[in-house]
């Protein structure tokens, strides 16, 4: 196969389909969700006998347990798949939103409409489940797609392109719109992300060294997730109990996650207070503390937390601890390690957590909640396409308007320029 | 000088300077603000001074004229820059403004925060106004900025950035939160655009080959402004006379602007009625007409437009003229060749207005009205730091606003994910 030639082929039928797509009434793209979720339904077992030859050759290929968990679509995680499916159309349609429509002293009247920003390009690791996820999302946005999965799921994703291809059919809607790349070529990798005439942004979702090699290759804007070094502050000035409460469940609730603390930081005049019950908790679940001098002094028997302990994501039941003097040198700690995902400070002080929420640079910053909120569905986005490390269009949770954009609006009645 | 040392230094002290900058108070950057336009007025003299010097040397260089002016710096020039600077200070702080803060159902309540986005870098050519403008709306939004002007602005480029560093410090913020570089190495272009550790995001204000070397070579993410090949389609609804009007604004009120009707599309319908006119008003300005076969069959004595013609962004006095057999075909011709920048209907009916708003994918789509609004000022937005023909992030001019970003805030009760 001719990789180029096999992507500039995909790239104008995306371009093509993007167009049409983003003409698509709301009731046309819900109408193609719709048949998609029948179509899942009715090709069920041949999507998951795709699954379990993807499984095989797995296996024979020596991947690991966790890859392998990870490939596998069982009944419960297939009928998972179709009812995410079936959420995203009940969520509004951005696509055609006026806002802020005012006159101008000309006389015209601005504003601005939501709209698709045109092919998305999404590359994923071994999850099947990602294909249907983010096919939904970019279809109702007006977006067409361009999906490029593992190349272990690659018969699973084709068994789950056909659905899509029928059920945008069903409803009218060009086949193309979401493309299932037919290739396990890398090569194909590398075209996607460098043909800004083809594609409008890139969305990667899995591990950190995928997303560091796309973002450094790309030529086409990326979304992208890289790591999450949270933090929680209690301030002197906290309550003791809601402090602990929300600092278990920052570390404890779950470990492998971007929004999960690594790192708590406490003011050296409440330490005493919530340290000891709250190291008691954590090694109840089995979780490893590391601490700094004025920790190790306050709780006995824990290791001493190095200069690496500070920048890692552990993502497992690790965590860090020190003991600062005050509200300034927890932000400078945050300033200097964080890796800008979510921070959250516990006080009743209503001047330092007006300062925390102002001064720290982070996705999502908090006051007296855990960081394991940072969420497109606890935020109410309704879906989520991923939660972007970037400063630039989207910051943290990423919902269906990050598929978007606005463009300006202008009506006159003859109107001209003095 | 080492460049790769000297930026690092400019690109360390710029990191310092934009968490002082995200703290500062509307008060305290409007203080800044009026000390840089006092210090300017005071040494307004010096910087006339600096200002012939580069033109002296630029003469030797044998700079051709239009550079030559657009160096320049008259004192009625010089006026009007800090009247820009002061217009600034009117401006509201887009900085802090929290948004959409509502209750979850966990409990919790979700908004967003409107942020500066950190350390802009900006390039550009020859205009030192371009270093008080861009200074201005950097420091305004709360972020620090890097510039980096021509180099035969290079005296007048110093003498403006002694005045900001005056300004500055008179107001308690770090001199360093506007850095002009002194040197006139190209190298330091390609650090400045290769560093996101440093920069956050690049506005490149020139012609279109400065745009496309930066866009290409950037590591960093780019506001650009490519070109603006805007079209006007005067449907067969159209009201004549308003048609008339507005498609001669857009061609004539100004011809080197990027928001220029640079093809006119018409209805083959009304042609006839509004073509003549418009033709001989063309004529009476010196504007050179090119057509299609329609159009020359129509208006005689008119030079044959080819496909490059309707590629073309003239930035001159010349005009190509197509007439179409609907709104589709408008719309296919403004796909194809269109920049996305500025596109306008003329007519009086409801429902291809609507489509024509929907379907456009420009940064502007106008309805009796002429493309020469697009236009930040025009808008509404208060100043305009570039017009962006991209689609992620800012679409259009960008203001004060498209220089932030929005992170989320989160507000418990001691609330924990279950």
């Amino acid at each position: 196969m001719d990789i180029q030639q096999y992507m500039a082929n995909v790239g104008e039928h995306a371009r093509d389909a993007a167009r049409a797509m983003a003409r698509a009434s709301a009731g046309d793209k819900n109408n193609a969700l719709m048949a998609i979720a029948g179509a899942l339904r009715e090709h069920r077992d041949t999507i998951l006998a795709a699954n379990q030859g993807d499984l095989a050759r797995g296996r024979d290929n020596g991947l690991d347990a966790a890859l392998l968990d990870r490939l596998e679509l069982t009944p419960a995680r297939f009928e998972g798949m179709v009812e995410g499916l079936e959420q995203v159309i009940a969520l509004a349609d951005p696509v055609g939103e006026i806002t802020d429509l005012n006159y101008r002293p000309s006389g015209i009247q601005v504003g601005r409409m939501r709209v698709p920003l045109g092919v998305i390009g999404i590359i994923y690791e071994s999850r099947p489940n990602v294909t249907i996820d983010a096919a939904a999302l970019c279809l109702k946005s007006g977006n067409a797609a361009i999906l490029r999965g593992g190349s272990e799921a690659i018969d699973s994703n084709q068994a789950i392109a056909a659905c899509l291809r029928q059920g945008l059919a069903a409803a009218g809607l060009p086949e193309t719109a979401v493309q299932v790349l037919e290739t396990t070529d890398r090569a194909a990798v590398g075209e996607l992300i460098t043909h800004p005439e083809y594609v409008d942004v890139i969305v990667p979702r899995g591990g950190k060294g995928l997303i560091e090699r796309i973002s450094r290759e790309a030529r086409v804007p990326v979304i992208k997730h890289l790591d999450g070094n949270c933090h929680t502050y209690i301030d002197v000035d906290a309550d003791a109990d809601k402090a602990i409460k929300v600092a278990y469940n920052a570390k404890t609730q779950r470990y492998g996650t971007c929004n999960t603390m690594e790192t708590l930081l406490v003011h050296r005049d409440i330490a005493a207070t919530v340290l000891p019950e709250l190291a008691r908790m954590y090694r109840e679940e089995g979780v490893e503390l590391r601490g700094c001098e004025r920790t190790r002094a306050l709780l006995k028997d824990i290791n001493a937390a190095t200069e690496s302990d500070w920048e890692e994501e552990y993502l497992a039941p690790i965590l860090a601890i020190r003991i600062v003097d005050d509200l300034d040198q927890a932000m400078d700690h945050i300033h200097r390690y964080s890796s800008q995902h979510s921070e959250a400070i516990i006080t009743e002080n209503y001047t330092r957590a007006r300062r925390f929420l102002a001064e720290v640079d982070s996705s999502s910053v908090m006051v007296n909640a855990s960081t394991r909120f940072a969420d497109g569905f606890e935020y109410g986005l309704g879906a989520e396409i991923g939660i972007s490390t970037d400063k630039l269009h989207a910051r943290g949770p990423v919902g269906l308007e990050g598929l978007t954009s606005q463009k300006w609006v202008v009506l006159g009645d003859g109107h001209v320029r003095q």
